[in-house]
């Protein structure tokens, strides 16, 4: 049967172990898809690297917009990153009537409402499963797999660096310094990490898995987002002993008022499985009012594992490719026209639990006066930890831990402010977000 | 939009919870498939059963035929079990050119072959998310979110009955009478639980999975099958010693000469999340060239998580119901006309680790007979445990455990009948299999 004709845009690490893949899995994948899927064209700034991860019968070109515009590629894969180059390609690619896959997070995070909009005019699709959890089918998992399902909650650990620092930290009583060097020493991080340690690339991927499981545009800039480099060796011990994990937990969240939408170090269950998700590996847990909790787990990165996720979107499309639009499944999982305007809430209406660690002076009353103010914000308490914060009590200063039930954002920052300027106080309260993540 | 028509063929637990999820989350899943979908007729021995569940609106019958027959009827649903009524339903409803959605692993993996050879003549689809791991969305994650992959093995735990005896069996240190009980008790497990304990329903899906993962045909009749009922808490308690849980995990794994496929108690080592898939839960975890592995988790059971299924296969289908046959996913994943042959491999040419343990009278020279009697067979020794086998001692016996590294089964029993043998060797040896599960 006819070939499929794919352009590979940009031959980076993605671009060459998507090569690979197809090439070693050639058989295999058009036993699937019904005809082979063949890399036809290539781009890339540096030619003589791309000649040697795509060989010798692929053409070259160093332009993508080439690509996008050659006449005899079917689909276009953007693995450019960023959002300049990468998004004229995309566009132009649709302007031309072919389809895209692209594992562009940031690019679908930003600009996927605009590019979803244009694909729908020119009725071609856009496929991005590896821009979320790398070689994890969580995108068609969300969108294809549950579709039975109200979904109630999705809540992911989708940055791999992050985890790994913060699986060190635990293991080894780290701080958070010392392990972010040696990531770096071994690949794990960037020379400037700060896209994955302060949860902008934890939040790219969030927004389009809460677009995907409630109906909403991708609404990056409404996202909230802390980082863990903050975080310190206490509050992971503490956490510990009160059976806890710290994460960087991507949350997102339907209330009737609007979607929560958040990426911040959080406190969860040490019992749970995707607890016990460690190093640089990715898991997302998904809350169904039909199904309950379904975990999707594996590596969230990496040259194959992320090909593993274009070239799954090169067999969707292949398989598609010439059946009417309305057979699709649509890019954000609902219907264009049928897109929920629900508003994505602040943080401060955000409703959780939360750990509070305070440094008090080691004196009668302290703790009523706490709780008394906490009790004002209708803020009542689950669990609380005294221990002396130097580890010997010889400085009359302990930490008080608490874990409150629900409560809302606001509230609970109204009830710190307070607390804060009690004279028995020391310095600011440490303030985290707890999830249960009940099945 | 006109509304796709669902017959649904049996109303029980599954039935009544597909109807239920239908109806509550109408809106929601008419936004995703793009048109509504709603249950038109429904067939039940107990009629009014079955209008207390499915209400007021809907056409009853108490002949599921009349249902496949329906002129009316888009989609049947046959959720009657079993083979003989249920085949001749999903037949009739072939030959009517409507689709099917099944949650019968029992029928698929029996008669999957003939049932989607129909399918095919006829240009209509059958879709059975449903029958593999409940509420988790496995199939379409092998046939569709893993294309990429030359798939290396699946292992699975996917009879939750099993598994919550297991995990009851490992918490409290009770026997498997007891525990089956108790199970039995709390609605677990059934009056008759052989099905369940002795890797009947288990096999079912893994010889689902492994035609899907593979490329090959259903060979239910090929799978090797091995309980529960005789596994005993000493062995719970030695493979805890070692670091491993002992799980009802399904194995299949592609090898060059043939496919094993197997159902068995089986080690794995304690620290993979897997191991920590606890209760009634079920997970699946996939090995594949390019992904590494990845684990799909969730509720295996139950009326809701199974309908989420049941309706994610209807709006696939009324996503691609009017589309050409060309444009859908093939039934095994792979086209019909590239299915693979290669031959189920028999126990004996298994090839894992094992778990032995031996009841020894403690002499000198016994375990320089074992040794040597394995090395004979080419199995070589990872890792060994000694205790009294009554916990005193005083009746100078030992249990010796050992790990050995990869063997082929028909060398292991070679072995062990040579070790039976030996005078200073009680009764015979427990030998259960053990799998790494190495990502």
């Amino acid at each position: 049967m006819k070939p499929i004709h794919v352009g590979l845009c940009g031959v980076g690490t993605v671009g060459g172990g998507t090569a690979t893949v197809l090439k070693r899995n050639c058989e295999e994948i058009a036993r699937r898809a019904g005809r082979p899927i063949v890399i036809r064209a290539a781009a890339n700034r540096d030619l003589e690297r791309a000649r040697a991860l795509v060989g010798a019968d692929v053409e070259l070109y160093d332009d993508a917009l080439q690509i996008a515009r050659h006449p005899q590629i079917d689909i276009v894969v953007e693995l450019i990153g960023g959002t300049t180059i990468a998004k004229e390609v995309v566009l132009t690619a649709i302007e031309q009537g072919k389809h895209v896959v692209t594992a562009n997070k940031k690019l679908i995070a930003e600009y996927g409402n605009e590019i979803f909009a244009r694909a729908q005019e020119k009725g071609v699709m856009v496929a991005f499963e590896a821009a979320v959890a790398g070689g994890v089918p969580i995108i068609k998992a969300l969108r294809e797999g549950l579709t039975a399902n109200k979904i109630e909650w999705v809540a992911g650990i989708i940055n791999g660096t992050s985890n790994f620092i913060l699986t060190e930290m635990r293991d080894k009583g780290a701080a958070f310094a010392d392990v972010l060097a040696e990531a770096q020493r071994l690949g794990y991080a960037e020379a400037d990490p700060t896209f994955d340690i302060e949860g902008h690339d934890a939040a790219h991927k969030l927004t389009i898995m809460s677009a995907i499981a409630f109906g909403i545009p991708v609404q990056f800039d409404k996202a909230y987002l802390e980082g863990i480099s903050t975080l310190q060796a206490a509050d992971i011990k503490y956490a510990q002993e009160l059976g806890y994990r710290i994460k960087l937990l991507g949350v997102t969240r339907r209330r009737a008022e609007g979607i929560e939408l958040r990426v911040a170090p959080t406190l969860i269950p040490a019992k749970r499985l995707i607890a016990n998700v460690d190093g640089v590996m990715n898991a997302v847990l998904v809350k169904g009012d039909a199904v309950g909790a379904t975990l999707y787990y594996g590596p969230g990165a990496g040259a194959e594992p992320t090909a593993s996720s274009v070239i799954a979107d090169l067999v969707d499309i292949t398989r598609l490719a010439t059946a009417d639009p309305e057979h699709r499944v649509p890019h954000l999982a609902f219907q264009p026209s049928a897109l929920a305007d629900l508003p994505i809430l602040p943080i401060s209406e955000v409703e959780t639990c939360y750990y509070l660690r305070l440094n008090v002076l080691d004196q009668t009353g302290v703790l009523a006066d706490v709780t008394r103010i906490l009790a004002d914000q209708d803020i009542s308490v689950d669990a609380m930890l005294q221990r002396p914060s130097d580890g010997s009590g010889d400085d009359g200063r302990d930490d008080v831990v608490i874990i409150t039930h629900l409560a809302v954002e606001k509230r609970v920052d109204a009830a710190l402010a307070r607390i804060e300027a009690l004279p028995a106080i020391n310095g600011k309260v440490v303030k985290l977000r707890l999830e249960h993540l009940n099945g």
